[in-house]
């Protein structure tokens, strides 16, 4: 087992990982910016290292200094965390030459799927259905709109190197093809350094279903069963829940064994996700395979009591699966919201600053993912997660129920929160009935804002 | 179901009763003193009364003021929480003939095993094995150094009405057992009214284990597994885990089995708690039911997934369990420990103040029960308990682990805390061996006082 890991990533994550290494008897480095010199992440590392100013390009992003940094301290492993540089294959290869594990899978296989285009390719060839587009990139405009009238409309045109909604644009019809294809290529030349596009045919309010997998060196391969990451908000996950009410166990069935062909199919080791989306009629298509841990893997772990964090640790020490798929018997419903630093009523604009007052939810079934203390401070220079709330009941209406409580209790001032705004979903009826699907939050959005500040008023709320 | 319920209670235990009544959709009135008007439960139940100054005399064990409270408030049933009145059958059965119901058993259930000795002689007549003594009450001091003699020493003199070590004296020979006789019945008569005592053999290193029933108005009845509560300083209980190692899968279902006739004897609706005692060679013995809801009571929901207060309140509305045997699996390993106000350098002694800063730990498996908030204050009126840390894990090794962790995350400023002696406690060799019975306390503390006293100058630590 590893003796010491570089933790390169901050906040609520860098403190799941922390608490993770501690209960492993293992020390932790966490490499922090200037930024974050008073977080909490950096008083309960074994040890502190900073790496560059607050700008992520010169820390977080900052191979170099990550690398030297984790040599330094004599680390023998490397956990990127999501975000930043986790699903980098350059970093994962440089961590590697210079003789360190990367917790995460082999840069090849972050290479492959980090590739969107060659992804759904292989994903094809394994007889996993993908969402119906073009046979490989599209190389000019003409081609595009040729691709797209055999698709049928709405398409979409993304970029083989996107993710999160960069890079991607939409088009409802021939008209609309040539400006999708050449913005979609402009914004995916700008983000990611790389112009090329395919084309998908868009699949109309569809749910977000995802499986988490777990494999190991020697063959050993599990699925973990899914979270439903349908209520979104422009691409960006905000509620999150297992099991998914969309899912027949047929069909759950069928999808957990894809995930497995997926993840086999790209010989794929340490904890990754496999992520669909599954249309009005039950029909399920590939998008694309994860190969970090997620925000939201937590869900999973509430639902089957294994911790994936451990086992990625585990995996990358090339130790075997400490379960079997006979093991896995994910029970109850897990329910988890993310707890923004922003103000739904100015467009969600993230809220930096000092929180002057925080208080956190107790009791059976709630955990809290923060690196949030009373007195923290709240950074412009990253994202505006500040905490993760889950919760776990044994079923869904009583999960429900215990988030209101939750969030009626929690407590943050000082920053605006999403907390209302969260609380008031909890209580939007088609939610309550399990009908929604990824337009759900852009649709109900405008209607909860009104509710909020109407609220907001009543209330003398600030936050 | 019930619309609204009165607590009687303050603190944690408020704080689940009002959670837990959230989750349910059941309207919580608070009874509070004056002294706890500022207090977490004030504000987080739907309402919330003041029933008195701060001495618990007149407020938390004023039965006329908490009824008057409850049927102002038009409740239509009381929850005791544990302490105060939760034991007192004259309370359960006012609060009944006011037309409420009493979230607990029949007055006289409570009655019956409020008397320590009667309780005894139930269950000998059940086939219960109870500790060697007396046969009923002893009236005489001859009489007791009669009985002493007969049953080998050392012996217990033990009020009928006692409890938590009150009215309680010990003789190691027959030169001791007059004075015993005559301190504990003084102790009792001033303590309970009731002088009334008996006699008990003492069993030597004995560990204290005990069993968390279920039952309702149907004669449904469940058994939850046991708790390891032998970690007690003073017969205050201060570390509880399930499962309990020394106990052998046989030995387990006999004691689960003579729980469940115990409750069965005395008529039992609702949750309580067997206990016995355990010792060297395997043998068992009852020594008293407990008639409330446990401080541990979180261990238990911890194993099985079981929410204790849940059915309890069911049970009290005329439910049925939601819970069949075959359904209560508990697994993993659970391990809770008490947060004092106290400072363990001065021979315990409670620390009340305001509490400058809090921050509890957060992550999976790891449960906080508390009503602590930064800037909120602790009474020199009540317990010194403010919090509850219970985590959860596949094993026992991995559960202390993870109990470390958490306790070096944990930190409360502005009053002195165990929270140091706990987190030395979870280094104990013998402890973590497993290898420790009642008395491991008392013959620990000196040395970990002194470790404590070393890392806290090394550390400049204060708390």
């Amino acid at each position: 087992m590893f003796r010491r890991i570089l933790i390169a990533n901050r906040g609520e994550i860098a403190m799941r990982l922390i608490r993770c290494m501690k209960e492993m008897g293992i020390e932790s480095v966490l490499a922090y910016s200037a930024e974050d010199a008073d977080s909490l992440p950096v008083q309960m590392a074994t040890e502190s290292v900073c790496i560059g100013p607050a700008a992520a390009s010169a820390s977080y992003l900052n191979q170099a200094a990550l690398v030297e940094a984790a040599k330094a301290a004599s680390c023998d492993a490397v956990h990127p965390g999501y975000g930043f540089l986790s699903e980098n294959a350059d970093f994962a290869a440089l961590v590697r030459e210079n003789g360190m594990a990367f917790i995460g899978p082999d840069p090849e296989t972050i290479r492959l799927m980090g590739d969107k285009e060659k992804a759904r390719e292989l994903m094809k060839k394994n007889g996993i259905p993908t969402v119906p587009g073009s046979d490989g990139l599209v190389d000019t405009a003409d081609e595009a709109v040729r691709v797209a009238d055999s698709l049928g409309y709405p398409v979409l045109v993304k970029a083989s190197a996107g993710g999160g909604g960069r890079g991607m644009r939409r088009a409802s019809c021939r008209d609309e093809v040539m400006a999708a294809y050449q913005d979609a290529r402009a914004e995916a030349q700008a983000a990611f350094g790389d112009s090329s596009v395919y084309l998908e045919k868009e699949i109309v309010r569809p749910h977000h279903i995802e499986f988490q997998i777990l494999a190991d060196r020697y063959g050993g391969i599990v699925q973990l069963g899914e979270r439903d990451c349908s209520m979104q908000r422009r691409r960006q996950k905000m509620i999150e829940e297992a099991p998914a009410g969309c899912l027949t166990p047929r069909l759950r069935a069928k999808m957990a064994k894809a995930a497995i062909t997926a993840a086999k199919a790209s010989g794929y080791v340490s904890a990754g996700t496999v992520e669909f989306v599954v249309d009005q009629q039950g029909n399920f298509y590939f998008i694309e395979m994860n190969t970090r841990i997620q925000v939201e893997h937590c869900v999973t772990e509430m639902e089957t009591g294994i911790d994936l964090v451990r086992e990625q640790i585990r995996i990358a020490a090339g130790m075997k699966l400490s379960v079997r798929q006979t093991d896995i018997h994910p029970a109850g419903h897990t329910i988890e919201v993310r707890i923004n630093a922003e103000d739904p009523q100015q467009a969600f604009a993230p809220s930096p600053g000092t929180i002057s007052f925080a208080h956190f939810p107790g009791g059976g079934g709630v955990r809290i993912e923060s690196a949030v203390y009373s007195g923290s401070r709240v950074s412009p220079f990253y994202d505006s997660m500040i905490a993760k709330l889950i919760v776990h009941a044994p079923g869904r209406q009583e999960a429900i129920h215990k988030m209101r409580a939750a969030l009626e209790e929690l407590t943050i001032e000082g920053v605006r929160t999403n907390i209302n705004y969260l609380y008031l979903m909890m209580f939007q009826r088609d939610y309550l009935l399990g009908q929604f699907d990824t337009s759900f939050i852009e649709e109900n959005t405008e209607k909860i804002l009104k509710w909020e500040k109407a609220c907001r008023k009543k209330a003398g709320l600030t936050g």
